[in-house]
């Protein structure tokens, strides 16, 4: 597809029709996303491929409780806002996306967060040139406890960096509205 | 042009040949790059467009300054590998870009870094498929001294989250080396 024609036909999916995506397809979405730029081309990128559903629904599950925690009666958090869905326990934050990727990367690399985001990027748009739909899940990102994070392979220090559910679209929402682009200074 | 050609073709440049980029061409961009998915469609991005080569190297030199003295005698520091070509007066951060572009946007957004890298990555991505070059560019993003963040529009609640090189390829560099895909867990 048309870069141009991409970048609008890429929606965050929210709605999900109920056909598994294979692994094969992930791996050749995860073989696009490498090619990133990235920090000194360190690709400090690793990947875990969740396409189970009742895993998914744990990690959905764990990640809610501990945003639920930190928050406490906090009101300046940034999830407040959130917090009647997380505290509904039949709400997926994942929206039964049937896979989750989650980019995870040493938490001592300093770039971590950058370069895993501009593989994520990349990771959306190659999804959504075959057909597929993305959404960033940043409430689906926190996960602790440790019989988990051995399951997805997560040792001690390393990070998520992005959470993406990734399914084929029940239907492609319209463009949400963008702000014409704030330039702050032209110098000529 | 296609989304696979384009990866494989977007190359870190630097390297370009002395050709201006026209400001209507960089807002080309700019408008494309606004297209990136961001949290909360919060959209906390802004631009500032440098095209003149005396200001490019006042930054060059700024930033540099900068980074030399935070490292101080530091032996850990993740730029210590660049010691020498910062101490290098001739030495342009901006591989003589004749343009430079910042994304900047409020301190106080959390996600501020991971949004303006999704944008980032739209960006070069774009300039690309124009048959433009980028370079993402950390060494020229240290910017403090009062009077230049004036002249760039950068309040002090700014903060600069993406600096990119932009300009026209002398030539376009090889892939670099990518690992195969580190793959931690695949969960079916």
């Amino acid at each position: 597809m048309d870069f141009r024609e991409l970048i609008i036909k890429r929606r965050s999916i929210r709605e999900f029709d109920g056909k598994a995506v294979s692994p094969a397809l992930v791996g050749e979405i995860i073989a696009d996303c490498i090619q990133a730029p990235n920090a000194r081309n360190a690709q400090p990128w690793s990947f875990i491929v969740v396409a189970n559903s009742g895993m998914i629904k744990k990690l959905s599950d764990e990640s809610k409780k501990n945003i639920l925690w930190d928050m406490g009666d906090n009101p300046s958090s940034p999830y407040t806002m959130y917090k009647p869905i997380l505290e509904n326990v039949d709400f997926n934050v994942f929206y039964n996306a049937p896979c989750v990727v989650y980019i995870a990367g040493p938490r001592d690399v300093r770039s971590l967060a950058v370069d895993c985001a501009l593989a994520a990027a990349y990771f959306m748009l190659s999804a959504a040139d075959r057909g597929l739909g993305t959404c960033w899940v940043e409430l689906g990102s926190v996960i602790r406890d440790a019989g988990l994070r051995n399951e997805l392979g997560l040792s001690k220090d390393y990070a998520i960096a992005s959470t993406i559910a990734l399914g084929y679209p029940a239907r492609i929402p319209g463009t949400p509205p963008r702000s014409e682009p704030r330039i702050l200074k032209i110098i000529e």
